[in-house]
C-alpha cells in the first residue's frame, strides 16, 4: 500500500481521514474519525498520541469493544481468512500461520482459557515476538488479574497501531517501533575488515530447530550492506548468527590446520528489546574470536 | 585388564612374555616373541620400537599376514562378535556397534572397495578418529597406490599397538598416544574464576547431531576437576562446547536482560592433532565473551 | 586563507590563476600558469594531475630548479623566518620551530650531509611524519643514490602540492590526502557504551616522552565527537591512547578494588600508513580489556 | 639466616626457643617465651596464633611497649644503622633506603605529626606496600583516633612477625604471607604459546618514573619460568608489564607494519591484595591484543 503524506492528510475531510486511517486500530473507525477533530498534526508522533488520548478518552465500554474486535492468534478465524489484511500480515510475520499441529492445539488451548478467565481475546503485539516468545507471554499474563489484562491489551493495540501507522503514514518524523541487528567481522589475523565472508542468521526455537532469517556477505568495510534486520521490531527470540569462519581463511591462504580449527562460528544470544539496536560484532583469527554487544 | 610392571616383563620367559604381550599385535604374537630377545627394556619406548623393528624386519609375506590379521570396520565379524576383545573395545569406542544401517551401508560399501582394490583390510587406528572422520580416510586413501597403503597400514598398526601397549603396561615412561582437551572459565564481570558453571562437550556429526562426550561444573579455579578428554587420543572430529553462561550470571544475582543476552554459549571447534593439547576457555560477561587455542 | 571554488578557478584568466595557485609549488609560479592552458578542470583530482604533468614535462633542469626552491628543515632560514608561509607552516606542524639545541644539530649535521652527497636540499612532506620519522627518513635516505632521491624529492614535492591544493581550493572532490584516528568505548561490564569516559591522544618519543595531541570524552555512542585526527595525514610516529578507566567505573559505581585493578590504560601503537584509517577501540570491563586496529 | 625446623623447636628448652625467636616481635623476646609454654606445636599456623595470643593477653601496658619498640620508617635511627637487622632488610626492600630528598622530607614529617598525635611511632607491614602506598597510608591512618590506630599498630605488627616467622621456619605448612603475580602470552595469530617473547616489569610511581622490578622471557609453554613475583607480598602499587611484541612477531616472520603496528605492549594495572594471586596474560596478534585478571 502507498505511503500518504502526513500533510494530506492534515488537509482531508473527516470522510477522507477515517478512509485513510479507520483501520489502523482493528475494526474501529471511530478513533480516527475523533482524532481527525484535532488536526493539523505537526508530526508522526502527535498524530499517535491522538489517537492513544482518543482510546484513552472514550470510556471503558468502547475500550471494551475494541479489545473484542481482535481476532484469536492463530485462532479459527485466522485459518479461515477471516480476518483483517493488516492482522493477516502481523500473524504471517510472527509465523503464526505455519503452526504444527501440536503448536495449534497449544494456542486453541490458551486462547479458549484466556477467553473464560477474562472474556476478552488475548492481544499482543505479535511483530515483537518470536512464536516461543508469544506462547510464555501467554502464560505469564494468565496469570494476571482482569483489570492488568484490560490495561495491557490496551497497550499492545497502541504497539500495534504504531506499526500499522507508521508503515502508512509518510512524515518527516518516524515512531520508535524499530529495532536494527547488525553485524562486522574484523579479522585480528591480517588486521583488517573481513571481506567475503558468508553470515547467516538464524531464530533458534528450544527444541533447537533453526529457521533461516537472512544472509548475507560482507562488504570491504567488512559489514553487511543491509543490517541484517531493520525496518521493524526484532522478535523477542533467541537467535544463531554464524559465521563461515573457515572458508575465510582457507579462501585467504592464511595457515590453518585440517580440519580447520574454526569452522563456521556460531554466535547465540537473544534479543530482548525489539525497538533497540543490537551489533553483535566478530572479531576473528583462525584460533580465537571475540564478540559483545555493541550498538 | 591389570597393569603389568616393565620389570617384571623384563623377567619374564619366553612363553610368560608372549603370554602378557602376544595380543598387542592383532593375531600375531610372534612380534612379541621376536622382540623378547631383546630384553631388558630400559622403558616403554624402548619396548615399542623393539616391536616395531621386528615387524619391519619379518619380510614382507609376514607383513601382510599381519595386516590381513585385522577385521572389518563394521564388519560381519564385528557384528557377529567373532574378533579379538582389543578390537571390540577399540570399534565400540569409536562408536562403529551404533551404526544407523545407512552407515553400516557405507562402511560395507567401502570395506568391499579397499579389499577389492588392495586385496587387504582397510586398517586405521580407530581410536584417533571420530566417526565421520573414519569415513574421510576411507574415502581419501582408495585413492592411493598399494604401496603407499600398505606403508600407512603399517604405520596405522603401531599406532593400534602403541594404544595397547601403553594400557598394558605399567612403565616409568608413556608413549605419545594421548590427547588432552580442557577449559577454563574467568568471569571477566567480576575478575575472578567462574564457579559452579555448567559445561558439556559434544561430538557433531555433519548433520548436526549432537552426541554428548563430556559434562563438568567449573571448581574454585574455574577448571573442570579433570580434563575433558584426557588419557586416550582424542578423536578427529568437530565439537561444541556449551557453556551455561545464563544461569551462572542469573545465579549470582549480576544485572542481565530477560531473556538473558547470552544463555548457553557453544564453542565450535575441530581438533585435528589427537595427541596435541587442546585447552579452549572462555572468558565471559554477560555482554561478551573470547575464546582461544590455548595450550 | 579561504577557499577557492574550482568553478572560479575554471573562469580564470592566467594571471588570476597564477595569483590564486603560483605558490602551490615552493617559489616556482611557473607551474600553475603551464597548468592554466588544460583548463577547465572537472574536479581537484584532475587539476593536481595537471600540476603534477606540467613537472614531469618540464625537463631536467627546471625540475632541479624546483627541488632546490625549498628550504632546509628546520634550518637557519626557518629560524629566521625567511621562508614561505607554507613552509613555515608545514614545519611547525611537524614541530619542527620546536626543537632542543640538540635536535637542531642533528638536522643540521643530516641537512649539511645530503647537500654535500646530492647537492640539492632534503625534500620530505614534513605533515606525514612525527620528529623521529623525518631523522628516520632523512638517514636512510642518505643510503640512496642522486637519481633515486632525485626522484623521491618530485614525489615528496608533489605530496606537498596536494595538501596545499587540497587546503586551498573548494571542489566536489578530495585529494587523497587525509588519514583518519579514532576510538570507541564499549563497557562490556554493562553491555552498552561508554558515556564520558576520557581520552587522551599522545605522540611518544624514543625517549619516552609523550606529548598531547588530543583530549576528548566520550559520548552517548561511546565515540568521541570528532575523530582524535582528521583532516590531515596523521603522522608517522608511536602514539599513547589513555583511557580513564578507573574513574570512569568509579563514577558509576562499579565494584571496583582500592586502588582499581585498573585505573589509566594505555594503548600504544605506530602509526605507518599516514592516509590510512585507524580505529582503535577499547572493550573494558573493571577486569580486562581488548584493543585492536578496526577501520 | 638458616630456616629452622619446626620440629627442633618443638624440643627446645625456653632458652635456646627464645634464642630462635626471640626477634620475631621487634625487641620484645618476651613474647616468645611466653609462647613456648604452649609446646608443641602442630604447625606454623598454630605457632603464630600462639604468640599472637601472647600479645593479646599480655595487657595494654606491654602492648604499648611493643609498639614503641619499632623504629620510624626512614627514619633518623635507619639512617645511621642503629635499627635490627629485620627491620633494615624490611624498609630496604621496600625502597625507604633510596630515598630522594624531598621524599625524605614527607616521611620526617609524617612521622612528626604522628608521633605528636598518638605518642607512638607509626607502624605499618612495608613488605605489602610500594613506597606510594605507605605514604598513603599514613596520611589516611592521620586521620584515625587513638584506640583505632593502637589496635591497627598491633595488626600489621602480626603481619610484619609472620613474615618473619614464615621465613625462619621450616614447618610443612606455610603462613598466608605470599602473592603471586604471573603471566603468560598466548599468540593466537598462530594459536600457539609466545616463545622467546621479552617481558619487563616495572613499578610505576604516580610521577610516572618506572622502576624495573623483573624480567624475564616466555618459555615453551608461553609463561617466565618463575613468577614475576613469588614467595612474599605483591607490594600495593601501580604496575606497568611490557611485552616486546613487535621484536617478537618480526622474529618469526609475520607480516607487519613498519613501524610495527605493535612494538612494546604495556599492560598498566594496580595491585590491592598483596597476597593475591594476579595472573596477567596476553593474547596478542600482530593487531589486537586482550589482558585480564586471571587467577
Amino acid at each position: 500500500m502507498e505511503q500518504i503524506p502526513l500533510d494530506g492528510l492534515n488537509q482531508m475531510d473527516q470522510r477522507a481521514f477515517v478512509g485513510a486511517l479507520g483501520d489502523i486500530f482493528e475494526r474501529s473507525p471511530w478513533i480516527a474519525a475523533t482524532a481527525w477533530a484535532e488536526r493539523p498534526f505537526s508530526n508522526l508522533n502527535a498524530l499517535h498520541e491522538t489517537m492513544i488520548a482518543a482510546v484513552n478518552g472514550a470510556g471503558q465500554e468502547r475500550q471494551l469493544a475494541l479489545i473484542t474486535s481482535h481476532p484469536d492468534l492463530a485462532g479459527k478465524a485466522a485459518r479461515e481468512g477471516a480476518i483483517t489484511n493488516d492482522s493477516k500480515f502481523e500473524q504471517t510475520s510472527a509465523g503464526l500461520d505455519r503452526l504444527s499441529d501440536s503448536e495449534f492445539a497449544d494456542f486453541h488451548r490458551l486462547n479458549e482459557a484466556y477467553r473464560t478467565k477474562f472474556g476478552v481475546p488475548f492481544i499482543v503485539c505479535v511483530r515483537r515476538h518470536g512464536k516461543e516468545s508469544i506462547l510464555r507471554q501467554f502464560e505469564q499474563r494468565l496469570a494476571n488479574d482482569r483489570e492488568t489484562e484490560l490495561n495491557t491489551a490496551l497497550s499492545e493495540i497502541f504497539r500495534i497501531a504504531a506499526l500499522r501507522l507508521d508503515q502508512r503514514v509518510l512524515a518527516p518524523d518516524r515512531l520508535k517501533v524499530h529495532g536494527r541487528l547488525s553485524t562486522h567481522v574484523l579479522d585480528t589475523h591480517s588486521g583488517a575488515p573481513a571481506v567475503g565472508l558468508a553470515v547467516e542468521l538464524f531464530e533458534i526455537a528450544s527444541s533447537g530447530k533453526a529457521l533461516l532469517v537472512a544472509r548475507a556477505t560482507t562488504n570491504e568495510a567488512g559489514r553487511t550492506d543491509r543490517p541484517l534486520i531493520a525496518e521493524r521490531p526484532i522478535p523477542i527470540a533467541e537467535y544463531d548468527l554464524r559465521f563461515a569462519v573457515g572458508a575465510y581463511f582457507a579462501g585467504r591462504g592464511a595457515p590453518v590446520a585440517d580440519p580447520p580449527f574454526l569452522g563456521m562460528v556460531p554466535i547465540r544470544f537473544a534479543v530482548a528489546e525489539p525497538e533497540g539496536h543490537y551489533h553483535v560484532p566478530l572479531l576473528v583469527t583462525p584460533w580465537s574470536y571475540s564478540t559483545y554487544r555493541g550498538s
